[in-house]
């Protein structure tokens, strides 16, 4: 039986070997999100970077380009950060060159491992199916807060462990945290997440409507994975093959 | 109103400010929670070491030495790290050198903090009642297992912040967590922890008695606390002066 871990910031990484693992790179507010959303909108490709300036220069390759810098779009740049903001047709086919405060990083750092999936509670379903599929030990890596520990992306990793607990084995203290504090917040998730502090920092910039939005569960049938330097739907492609 | 942090692991540590702050070290298991009943039992000093060398040479000294490795006690030494071998007299009057997988690391990292003071269950409202006189913001440094998340250590910052969430202020996830796992699992934090492979590692070395002690709340009045280069009872002290 595979095993499924977590891994609470992308500064503890270095604990754990990702080779033949399956990791699951997540930062529910909001860039893992609003990945997941452009997708199911059409996007074609997503290209995470991690620098300001690298992402403006895929402007001019005809890309999209979209920044989001202490929780709010960047100067200059097509489209933030907000689900919201992809939904309007104006991605359908397009390529995304995205860079984020904490997401991005959390995929970068991640290379070694065999498949890096990109996980929200809006494609729960999509990704729990695929790792049952895979058969791999799954490591979740949780983009935090600057480092630090935040409690959406746990609560998403106790989300993805409550659905997997029968086929993947877990002992290890962070998944047994992770699940335990699913259970205890799963029946109200905006409630219990107003108590947080990046929570109510996002909450003063008027973005109520995007946490809501990103704490719903199996919305889009999506499973953005890094192929060739790259994400990709491999739900479209799965559909086209 | 001061606050209360928690920091997961000494991995960590290198994105907190320590500088004006009361540090409270736990190894629940069983690094400070052996050294609080050593203070109980009479010992006058205990100094905290990284290396089994280093520790060792602490026995010329007229020192009694303690070294415990990925859970035993380490050879040619006089004690490990269970807190049974320090009750029937041995340490009183003592000063005991002592090296510990993950403990001792959490202290000697946090020796920017304006005061480091030793925490566990068995001594938990001598330190919530020397925190709410101290008026300093608090972090709670988790000694973790190995860098990574443990379960027993968060439960006690989880204990800690329940005794104190009315006079400190805390916003953040980490200690919203560890209050939310304590609150889940105070009942009975022994079957709690019975599902963590870190005590279910110590079960399997036939220290479940240590571990039922170690979950024990407010058996000692005593105050562990870093002053000139070595650990002493503040709570003795007081009582002297």
């Amino acid at each position: 039986m595979p095993s499924i871990d977590v891994c609470f910031s992308p500064e503890l990484l270095h604990l754990y070997d990702l080779k033949g693992k399956a990791v699951v790179a997540v930062d529910i507010l909001r860039a893992t999100s609003t990945m997941v959303t452009a997708f199911a909108h059409g996007a074609t490709d997503i290209i995470p970077v991690m620098k300001l300036e690298e992402c403006q220069a895929y402007a001019e390759k005809g890309c999209l380009i979209a920044a989001e810098r202490d929780g709010i779009k960047a100067e200059g740049f097509d489209l933030g950060n907000s689900p919201f903001a992809y939904m309007d047709g104006n991605v359908k086919g397009r390529t995304i060159a995205i860079t984020t405060t904490n997401g991005t990083r959390a995929i970068h750092l991640s290379m070694e491992a065999d498949e890096i999936i990109v996980g929200a509670f809006l494609n729960l379903q999509a990704v729990v199916e695929h790792l049952k599929e895979l058969q791999l030990d799954v490591l979740v890596v949780c983009a935090g807060w600057k480092g630090k520990f935040n409690l959406e992306d746990t609560l998403y990793a106790g989300a993805l462990a409550e659905r997997l607990q029968d086929d993947f084995a877990f002992e290890n203290d962070a998944t047994l945290a992770s699940l335990h504090l699913y259970q205890t917040a799963k029946n109200d998730l905006v409630s219990f997440l107003r108590q947080s502090s990046h929570v109510r920092r996002l909450e003063n910039l008027e973005i109520h409507k995007d946490i809501e939005f990103c704490l719903q569960h199996d919305t889009y049938d999506v499973l953005p994975v890094w192929k060739n330097d790259k994400l990709v739907d491999l739900a479209v492609k799965e559909l086209k093959s």
